[in-house]
């Protein structure tokens, strides 16, 4: 990702859009076939020279042609003929732009195909689902994981529906009037680049296509933290449901020889707030003055790394985690427990409510049962279950057996369609 | 759009879901017929008395439930059985986000239908292109509306796309298992609503889709605040090549009557920033602990009424002062020649190149002369034209005689691609 | 809070600003004492009549004017003489600012109370501190809440600064200059408002100053999440060290009725993102186009309610939850031990390093022994204690017998320093 | 500045750091005289090797050590001791930032000193002040530099409490306890780096100190932007009242050679909004969980080169382009007056007020003599003058005769308090 923005790439690119230009231009007459094969035979640069250049004349382009001019000699009049350096520069960063979402598509996959693998071997690995904090209900590990896939696949078809977005191209000329361009100019270079003209340039592509892949990288961001944030969670000491893969080698604390730290997660979540940092200035590089000023242009130089260096190595970092997951279903099972079943808790409220009790009272049943198990562990050492408190409540007992107990407190219940949700995110 | 964030609203969304579940469970079998029907009948709640409830409560859906229940009488104790608040909040809230979609999506063609209108006045009324708010190359005023036009079309786009990213339902219960809930309820009621059931819910719709919507509105905003510089540029008294309309009755400073400020799209550029200010807090909602937690639920309440109010506000307002912009087509011509033709230069560059002179060598002595130009107009009151300066200039009279500069002094160039340009973005 | 922004005290304030700036006036003799004094006794307005004037002119301080001349009469005609709106809108934000300033610095001393209440109860509670969710050192609970009690002093400092940042006024009229007004009007007016006068205001008080205003309450909201967040893990079931107060009549989840939930704390979170929402477009208002635009406005009508409204509220509620904190002290004791005293780790690392092994080996010795009790505790169920471990490891009990080992796995080291802390942190 | 943030010497400064607190340790009695003087002068490091040695330890401080003691020798095992990594991070980061905010304060000098320069040259050169872009009143150019004068003034105060917040460090070792640290060490270092120790430090520094940092950043920012807009603005065709200097070599445009674009204004502006993307990835990274995680660590070490070096290079153009403006006052002369003297709209309302028509009445009166104005200079083409069309007006010729009139129209008024808000600016 990173060579995408070296400078040798984006002369590479900009050589070449000037030469598909010259391409045209001879195919249209307006040049000769000789300037155009020369371009394309002897047309090369020198990056140090272009910088020296440029120190005088401050201007890129025109540093940029400057170079290729003492490599192609005479024919280079031609080049660059009634362009603006817009028309390079713009055309040229939509290629980088494309090149860029197109590795990050393909990281996509390696977490897609990560959470793939732990969805498969957790589709029924029982683990508690938890809302604010609090234990909720059971769940799978394999659930959690497909949760994340879904919110991946919608990143990824985010991320394509982006890239769209950034495919068009302008030749156009000073304010995109094409005064000086044959329209079919930027048409033959769209083609051979596999991009397309934009509606209406006005010199530059309008920001607010870039605005939306910077929000899109924002989004994926976001997606990236979640799972980070999921796993931080598991792998805190009191919790402890899975862990980072920790190498042999590795050091968790200057200090502290036991540490065992999340800290790809923990590096996750700072990678999504830098990805996220780009979104603000994209959206503000939108509104140029007239048909173009050049204050957008600082603030890409440094954005566009940024964030495309930053997602691509989250993406590779995440995946990476992901695939190699410590998972301890054995303390899932124990945490599950650890709260005496309160986590049936809705299952005892429905089955009084269907056995005629109102459902208000059957709340106020349920809650005062589940309180006396919340007190009784508070202190982490108690053993009160929910099913004990409710079996020396009279109020429960004459509307419920042991049988319908039996019934109630079973895991059973709540996995039963995990599969079919998983199955509907995996073709998702 | 003010209306669909009322209370009286988001309750009589809630009660529809709640109906429609009640519907789908008495088609199951699970609860009698008789319940749903009364609810659909009865079923009503009183908002005072809701706020009430929730005061001791402190539960928002409870004590919904408990005011719709004061209405319907004993049938209601089967009402929300096995479902979750977020059940019943997070399906309306995607009610509610595809009505307020419905409305922008709408506002966006008036914004169009203005731009199409001044387009078609001003296809080919003659202005200045700026690039960095430099007199550039001529254009066209029509041309720069398509330019808009395009842009927003893409904005209408956006919405659509944003609008089927939160057009998901969850009725899936705690955790988002179906553990107490068959699945089929959650199609009935995504059926009826026109909606579809979220890929993977965890009790929550996964606030990814919610960012994507708060994004999009961002990127619009920054659209509306692109439209609105370049009126206010073109109404600043240096320019006054168009101007907001002002009302017989209006005053524009409570202390110079001369006043006539463009305060329509200056307060526009505002409503862009407020807009905006949605975007960051959607993304930091995405990364909610494990299953879900409520941390989101504030920034929505504050963040969705600012953000879609002001949108639908900012584009109606935009389209007005588009449909009514008072434009001044001499002004643009005046302005066109205050440079004494520089804006041709390069034209006359080009010639030189086509005449043998050397590219280096054109720009240098095209650039001195409008270097003259320039600096004797600098104070305002020189009338130094370019073609002046040329036919005063030996190394150009040498090349290009008064033909030659005739041909090259001659608007017609400009605009020669805009009437394809327009057909372009109208159609696009 | 709330009212400090309606529009009854908005012209409240207004009605005061002009007032002094006439009683100025008539000082100079510019005016008659009459209308000075005619306008204290009988100046009002009418909130409706001047929401229906400024329907008409499209200007709130004319239409405000308007309504005042209509309770004053004749002797109006002096009010605002040489004023410009701003002189009247900026001064009278000024005092709007303070106010809201000086509400919040009370609420940061409800929230520092309510902190000093929890480290005088617990400066001794010994609990576990950790570094990236694994379980560090041991710490007191008291030191934890004197660490937020020191940020929320800065925080206190902070506001201060932030008020004063903003306790400027402009009566200089159009662009700034006094042209009309001499400057001890402003003087005049500043000194009974408990305000000074801007250096160069250009029509408006520079926005730089209300940015370093909201700055300073993203600041603040983040610290606000900082502690949140800190309760929402203590709370989580597997810690559950500490708990938000739940209230015998409250529910927590309209399905699940053994839910007690951090809600308030989760909706601080909230409120710490909705206050920060503020700061970017606080941030886009400073650049103003030349003497003033109207741009931040609108901008500022919105984010000000919003930000001192959440702000004023989440300090409340925080406030509140730390006050009525539930601490569970037994429950801190028993997860300091659940890693079987991995946190004695680096006391172990040390006195092997003093007893000459190097510091490379020793840190290997305690690693290998720290990973055997990770791994046997991973189920939730294995009971190995790092003192088993060492004890069974040669290369330890050859340097360290059980009086040093002794001396190691005691908790009073780790305390001997936290009086002072907390000392220098309550008299930071 | 990108010095500050080299790897070289951030290691120059961890060693420093690792040094003095060693020999605190050994004036202690707690290790051996001979270590920190061994330390001291034997210690070194290999950028290299650290890089090297981190890949497999995966620990940047703990590869930093082994390289120093490949240099120390034996001495080596007494270093760091009792100390984790943030002791020497954050003690480091500290000094980093304070450099650069060193740096940052003389920059703030520079532009100062820039504007300076232009208010003594042209403090009575007298401009049109515009509000909405629209001309208002005369002012001069000296004020309006005045006016930014003020603002860096203001943001120089607020980088030096910038730097004050982030000038305290720790060394309290493992969550802050100082259990294996005697406090004289970190008082000892603070001392010798001439910075403070923190209050309650939780093993690092708390985040919200380096959010006041970069929101401090943000500001400047805006400020920057502030007075790079106003410069685009004066410098756009229409306007010309000054300009970027142009260099004889420079090239404005590779198509247009008329062009001379404020590239560098506009370059400021984009900088504006890098640096001001800081300020939200910084407001995030407050809330770490419980005594630390390291989620801060990746987005510091993005976010501080980029916004000190974006902060440090944009000051430095920006005193480069105030200090080179070309300024011309001839231009300013002849923009005041294209609206044929619409500027003393006020003067005109005021002299009829006090002639004794009432203000509604004197409002419309002017305003319809200026709207005729307005309208006659339309086309850029009328000269119709205020004077004249009052002249023409028998409401106006009755109050006011040709004397009055001269008084009114003379810009003497607008002038006469300048000099003293300018020296008002210059001792803020």
């Amino acid at each position: 990702m990173a060579d995408i923005f070296e400078q040798e790439n984006k002369f590479r690119i900009w050589l070449e859009v000037e030469t598909l230009a010259l391409e045209q231009m001879a195919n249209l007459g307006i040049v000769p076939e000789s300037a155009a094969k020369a371009l394309r035979d002897k047309g090369d640069f020198d990056v140090d020279r272009i910088n020296e250049i440029e120190a005088e004349v401050k201007h890129d382009v025109i540093a940029f042609l400057t170079s290729v001019a003492e490599y192609v000699g005479e024919d280079s009049r031609y080049v660059h003929q009634g362009m603006t350096s817009s028309d390079v520069v713009d055309t040229s960063f939509a290629v980088m732009l494309t090149q860029a979402a197109d590795l990050l598509i393909a990281d996509l996959d390696k977490v897609l195909n990560a959470l793939k693998k732990q969805i498969d071997a957790h589709e029924k690995t029982l683990c508690i689902g938890r809302s604010h904090g609090i234990h909720g209900e059971p769940t799978t590990f394999g659930l959690k994981m497909a949760g994340h896939f879904a919110a991946f696949k919608r990143a990824k078809r985010r991320m394509i529906a982006a890239k769209d977005e950034v495919s068009t191209i302008t030749i156009s000329g000073a304010v995109g009037t094409y005064a000086t361009l044959d329209p079919s100019i930027e048409e033959y270079v769209a083609d051979k680049l596999g991009l397309r003209p934009e509606t209406v340039a006005t010199q530059v592509i309008p920001r607010d296509r870039h605005a939306m892949f910077f929000a899109t990288l924002g989004i994926i961001a976001s997606s990236i933290e979640n799972l980070s944030v999921e796993i931080r969670h598991l792998q805190r000491t009191e919790v402890r449901e899975a862990e980072e893969y920790f190498s042999p080698t590795q050091k968790g604390s200057s200090a502290m020889p036991h540490k065992r730290n999340p800290i790809s997660s923990e590096n996750l979540t700072g990678q999504a707030r830098i990805i996220r940092a780009a979104v603000t200035p994209a959206l503000e590089n939108v509104a140029l003055w007239h048909e173009r000023d050049i204050s957008h242009s600082s603030v890409e130089r440094t954005i566009l790394p940024d964030a495309c260096i930053s997602a691509d190595y989250a993406l590779n970092r995440l995946a990476n985690v992901v695939e190699n997951l410590l998972v301890y279903p054995e303390r899932m099972q124990h945490n599950l427990e650890m709260t005496g079943g309160l986590v049936f808790s809705q299952r005892v409220l429905l089955a009084l409510t269907q056995a005629g009790i109102s459902r208000e009272d059957a709340y106020r049943i349920v809650q005062r049962n589940a309180m006396k198990v919340w007190e009784d562990r508070s202190s982490g050492k108690g053993s009160l279950s929910l099913r004990e408190a409710l079996e020396a409540d009279k109020d429960v007992t004459d509307k419920l057996d042991t049988a319908a107990l039996d019934g109630i407190f079973d895991y059973s219940h709540y996995t039963k369609h995990i599969p079919d949700i998983i199955a509907r995110a995996l073709k998702s």
